[in-house]
């Protein structure tokens, strides 16, 4: 997990994106998921939800990231990685995501159910160089630092680790994003008495239906 | 989700337990998880991990769940669910399960990887039933009342709901728990610099090995 999420410099320019990623109107959850961040922005966790993959064994893997931006005008979320962290061999398996994201000071509760892809130093459309190399060049410098400490999860190989000398333009290697596209979003208000739920399904033509349920 | 948890009072009495959970010392991950419930006691949130299982169709499911207490003398973990929840269907086929827990306070996520099984009322083991009538009794009246509500994700059937009268004692057929049982803990403390990261392991003698690792 990277470090505290930089601040939110508004949405992207509008530039040719990645299929998975199509230009669309906001979707009808961003206006809650909007609301909630602005509710809530006044605690760094509102910006850490959990997410969970499945391992190649099957099993579901889970952690904290940290959320950096929509991606331009599309309902795609955005993440950095390590590319040498185990999400990205999980993901190469099964490419499907849940993000859970808990609001502790409105008490509301979005679960987000999509497709998870990676964009690495090997991805060459424009758009997605372009979307790495901004968020490489607005993470702060110690942020920028981690990418270049030995490989995470792997035996620690020493106790403290000098800065290197890191370029704000150019991202290392070992900088990945993590692109989520969700299709079912979830989304539980614990406040009120009783409580209210809502889920939205994307639909085959890409319109979103809302459905209130049974907290 | 149910509501607020119900204090600690504390490990139950040690009773015969099912199987998958034996008597066991502490495991060595149990004592920095103590210690992080204790530094982050005077926030809710720190008793809301998120759980995540895999769905029937092979992608992962996540929500918050409500940490209730240690299963007596064992490493597991307990939680109470509604008994139609998604969850019981997801681990019927997949008991694999993997809980994530972000402590605002202190920086720290435990990640615990495992095996998740349900005790409804079907369970008929005395261990069993016990536990799962005492964490009914610590309930709060508003949290037991979630329990006769309508099917929890199903359409809406109604804006408010009449309180219902229950025993305090014998729960309703929908008062489910979630027994979880980790076999992999991996700490990652995010203060310090560089940050400081363990691994727990289960061994097949089901002795723990802990490994630092690379943050």
């Amino acid at each position: 997990m990277t470090d505290s999420p930089v601040g939110d410099r508004g949405h992207q320019p509008s530039i040719f994106l990645a299929n998975s990623c199509l230009f669309m109107s906001l979707a009808p959850w961003r206006s809650p998921l909007a609301r909630a961040l602005h509710r809530n922005r006044s605690r760094a966790e509102s910006r850490y939800p959990q997410l969970a993959t499945v391992r190649p064994d099957g099993r579901p893997a889970n952690r904290t990231v940290v959320f950096r931006d929509f991606w331009a005008d599309t309902n795609c979320l955005l993440f950095v990685t390590d590319a040498r962290s185990d999400k990205l061999h999980h993901i190469a398996q099964h490419s499907g995501a849940a993000l859970c994201w808990y609001f502790t000071q409105t008490r509301e509760q979005f679960r987000l159910s999509g497709e998870l892809r990676a964009l690495t130093a090997d991805n060459k459309k424009a758009a997605e160089i372009q979307v790495r190399y901004d968020l490489w060049h607005r993470l702060s410098d110690n942020a920028r630092q981690q990418f270049a400490w030995p490989s995470p999860g792997q035996p620690r190989v020493a106790t403290s680790y000098e800065p290197t000398d890191l370029s704000e333009s150019a991202p290392l290697d070992t900088f990945a994003i993590l692109v989520f596209d969700p299709d079912t979003v979830d989304h539980l208000a614990l406040k009120g008495t009783p409580q209210n739920r809502w889920q939205y399904h994307r639909q085959s033509d890409r319109s979103w239906q809302m459905l209130e349920v049974n907290p």
